[in-house]
C-alpha cells in the first residue's frame, strides 16, 4: 500500500484527496494528516483513517486528536510528516506559504508530492525543482490544468513541446464591462461559474490572477519558459488544457469540472485505475465548447502574472503576498474589485528585485510586499477620503 | 537513414508522403514507387528520389519508369517492395484490395507499415493483425482519426481505455433533409467541407460510411471491442478523436485538417520532428467547436457498418465491396445516394457469412458481394424502369 501524508486534509483538495482514497480501497494507507482550524473534521479525519501522525493549526488539541486517530498516534509538524519513512507521496493542499517547507522537505527526501498549492511554486519554483532535482523527489500537479498538461506530456518527448496552452473559464465576471466591474461585492465574486473551490481562489479566477500564477507554475512543472505559455479563454471548463509539440499537433485532456480525477491521477500514477468516482464527459449532449482571446484590459491581473513571471526572481513572490492582502483587503469590503490590480501593480512596480532569490530572499520579498500593499491601500483609502 | 517505400504514391496521400519527406532532407530514402496509372507524375517522383525499385499499374512503362528512377531502378511488384532488406517503413496508400497483399507480406517481415488503406483492415483486420503479431510487424495509422487515438494512447496503458470516441465532420449532406439526399448529384457529394480526399472516400464521407469503416479499423488497430467505439459529430473537424479512460480521463489529438501531420506521426515515430509543415491551431481565432449525435436515421450507411464490424467475419469484407460496386454506380448516375445504403444492406441480408476467415474466404466474400450488388442494382433498376 502507498503511504499517503495529507497535508491540508480539511480543506476542499484534503477532503477530496481523503475521497478519492476511501473509493480505491486497499491502495493508500494515510499516514499522516494535518489540518487547519476545522477541528471537528479533523477529528472525523483521524478517526476514519487512523494516520499515525496528526497536526492542528490549533496547536493545543493534540490530546483530543491523537486520541481520535488511535492510541499510538504521534503529533508531528507538517515537515516532519513530509520525510517519514512510511510516506511514499505527500499531498500539499494547504493554502499560503505554510506549504512550501514541507514541499522542499518531501521532495529532497525523494518522495512524490502532489501538489494543490500555488504559492510553492509561484513563490519558490526555483527552489522546489531544484529540491526535486537534488533529492530525487517528484512533483506531480494537482490543478485541472496541470494536471491536463501532465497527462498530455506522458510518452512525449519534453524537448517536443512547442507551446503550453491553460484554458481559462473567465471566473464569476467574465461577461462583465470595465464599468460593471468597478461594482462587484465579495458575495458576486464567490460565484464561481464552473468550479466549487476555496475563496480566495474564486476571487482570484474572478480577476484572473488565478490563471496567472497557473502559468507561472507550469513554467516551473514543465521546464517552459513563459512565453511559450499561452492562455485561451473556454468558459466550459470542459477542455482542461492543451499541449501544443513542434510537429504542429495538440493534445489535450477532457473531463468534466471535478477535481476528483486530477487528484486520482497524481496519486495513482503511473497507472489509471477503473473508477467511476470522476463524471464521464459526453461531449455530444454538451453540444458546443467556446474558446476566446483573454481580455487584458479588463483583467489586469493576468497581465502582471505573466509579466512578473517572466521576470522571475522575487517578483512572483512579491506578485503572490500582494495579491493575498488585496483581495483579504477586498474580502472585507476595504477594497475595490479593480482597486485589487492596482495595488498589486503599484507593489510590483516599489519592488528591487533580487534575480537569483534564497529562500530567505523569497521569505523576506513576501515580508516587504504585504507591508507594501498594505501601506499603499491605506494611502489610496486616505486620498479617497480626502475627496 | 529510414528507407520507405510509397504504395500508391500518386495518390493524395502518396503525394503528401512524398511532400513530407521532402521537408525533412536526410531523415528518408525512398526505396520503393508503386504508382496508378498517372504515369507521367510517377515519372516526375521516380526522377526526384531515385527509388531502387518502381512499379506502376499500366505495366507496359517498365522501361520509362525504370529510366527516369536511375540506371539500376529495378521493376517490382508491390509485395517484393514490401519485404526489400532496405525498406523500413512501408506506406499502403493505394485504394482497394491491392494494398492487402503488401501488408501482409511486410507484416510478415517485421516491417512498419503506414496504412492509408481502409480496405485492408475493413476486409481482413483479423488476417493483418496476425500477420503483425507473427511477423513483429508494427501498423501506424495514417488517417487523422486514427491518428489521434494513436497519440493519445501514447505513454498509456491499453487496458485503461474505456471507449474510443471517432469524430464526424458529417460530410458534404450533413445540413439536408432525407428529402433533399434523395435528388443529391456526385457533383455535390464531392464537396467536402473540411477535407480534401480522392473521390472514393468523399462520396463515403457523405454517406458516413467511411466513418463505420474506421470504427472497425479502431477496433483492430486498438484491440478495442466495436460496442467500446463511439461516433461523435463534429462539424469543425479540429478534434480528430479521443481516448476515455477508465478513470475517467478524456484525452484528444486536435489540429487543423490537414494529412501532413499524421503521415508525419507514422513516418517518424517515436519521434516528434520540429517542422512547420502542418499548420498551427489557434483554438482562439476559431471560436466555438461543435459536437453532436449522429443521426443514424439520415445515414443508414453508418449502422450498417457499425452492424456489421460488431458481426465480424466475413461482413465487413462484404460490406466494403458492396460499398464500392455502390458508389461507383452512384458516381456514374445509375444510382441515387439514398440507394447506396439500401443496395449495402441487401448484400449484407443475402450473405451467409464465415465466422473466422482465412484471406481466401474473405477474398471469396468480396468477389460474392461485387457480384451480389451489381445483381440487386439491376433488379431494382429493371423494376422502376417497369413502373
Amino acid at each position: 500500500m502507498t503511504g499517503v501524508a495529507v497535508l491540508g486534509s480539511t480543506g476542499s483538495i484534503g477532503r477530496q484527496t481523503l475521497e478519492v482514497i476511501r473509493q480505491l480501497p486497499g491502495r493508500f494507507r494515510v499516514v499522516a494528516l494535518a489540518g487547519g482550524t476545522n477541528r471537528t473534521l479533523l477529528e472525523d479525519q483521524s478517526r476514519e483513517f487512523h494516520p499515525a501522525l496528526v497536526w492542528c493549526q490549533s496547536g493545543d488539541d493534540a490530546m483530543t486528536l491523537r486520541a481520535a486517530a488511535g492510541r499510538t498516534a504521534q503529533w508531528a509538524p507538517m515537515e516532519e510528516m513530509a520525510v517519514h519513512p512510511d510516506v511514499d507521496i505527500v499531498v500539499v493542499a494547504t493554502a499560503g506559504t505554510a506549504g512550501l517547507a514541507p514541499t522542499l522537505a518531501a521532495l529532497h527526501a525523494g518522495k512524490a508530492v502532489a501538489l494543490a498549492n500555488k504559492e510553492v511554486l509561484v513563490m519558490a519554483g526555483h527552489a522546489v525543482t531544484r529540491a526535486a532535482e537534488g533529492g530525487g523527489g517528484e512533483l506531480r500537479p494537482v490543478d485541472s490544468e496541470h494536471s491536463a498538461i501532465w497527462q498530455c506530456l506522458w510518452g512525449e518527448d519534453f524537448g517536443a513541446v512547442e507551446r503550453l496552452v491553460l484554458t481559462a473559464s473567465g471566473g464569476a465576471f467574465r461577461d462583465l464591462s470595465p464599468r460593471e466591474l468597478e461594482r462587484v461585492t465579495p458575495q458576486q465574486a464567490l460565484r464561481h461559474p464552473t468550479w466549487e473551490m476555496g475563496r480566495k481562489i474564486t476571487v482570484d479566477s474572478a480577476t484572473l490572477m488565478n490563471k496567472g500564477f497557473e502559468a507561472i507554475e507550469a513554467r516551473w512543472l514543465f521546464d517552459v519558459p513563459m512565453d511559450r505559455i499561452e492562455i485561451v479563454m473556454h468558459r466550459e471548463s470542459i477542455v482542461h488544457s492543451l499541449v501544443a509539440f513542434t510537429d504542429g499537433s495538440v493534445k489535450a485532456q477532457l473531463g468534466e469540472p471535478d477535481m476528483r480525477l486530477p487528484i486520482m491521477c497524481a496519486l495513482t500514477y503511473p497507472d489509471r485505475v477503473a473508477s467511476d468516482t470522476a463524471p464521464r464527459l459526453n461531449l455530444a449532449r454538451l453540444g458546443t465548447l467556446h474558446f476566446g482571446e483573454p481580455d487584458l484590459g479588463r483583467f489586469p491581473c493576468l497581465r502582471l502574472a505573466l509579466e512578473a513571471g517572466a521576470r522571475g526572481g522575487t517578483w512572483p513572490a512579491v506578485l503572490a503576498a500582494a495579491d493575498e492582502v488585496a483581495v483579504e483587503a477586498f474580502m472585507r469590503g476595504n477594497l475595490g474589485f479593480t482597486d485589487i490590480p492596482k495595488a498589486v501593480d503599484a507593489t510590483l512596480s516599489a519592488h528591487t528585485g533580487v534575480a537569483d532569490p534564497s529562500i530567505e530572499d523569497v521569505l523576506e520579498a513576501d515580508r516587504w510586499a504585504r507591508e507594501s500593499v498594505a501601506a499603499h491601500m491605506q494611502k489610496a483609502n486616505a486620498l479617497a477620503r480626502s475627496r
